[in-house]
């Protein structure tokens, strides 16, 4: 399965408490698309958001995100791995 | 120990090559600054590369990248996860 990874702006001074909270709504609606959202990290500071998922294409992951609450234009593909 | 997410551009048409030694040449000097490189991901597309570390501090994230011939003033502290 692809994996990709989103970026979310704007998310200054981000709780592990919200971080949980948005990937559970991203989690909880994930099946419908044949998302797996693996893994999250947050910058409070900068206010980025990083999420690590397996999908079949970007798209299932921006519908996801969206419908969840958590919208974003920035889902990349990263076939390449270390 | 801290971990950051660090992001570099320009990477545009990067091979798996091309990461494993980008890579390798990191984790060859990591030691000196107490980092550890623990993942990496590529999109060849957007040229965009991230890099997951364990670290004491952005800073020493940053000396190891740009003495491997990887630098970047993009290092995120990433203390809230899922």
């Amino acid at each position: 399965m692809p994996e990709f990874i989103d970026v979310h702006r704007g998310m200054t001074g981000i709780t592990p408490e919200v971080l949980k909270e948005v990937n559970q709504a991203n989690r909880a609606i994930q099946d419908e698309e044949g998302v797996n959202f693996k893994q999250a990290w947050a910058d409070p500071e900068s206010g980025l958001v990083w999420c690590l998922s397996e999908a079949p294409n970007a798209e299932a992951v921006k519908r996801i995100h969206e419908r969840a609450g958590s919208p974003t234009e920035e889902v990349y593909s990263v076939p390449v791995q270390v």
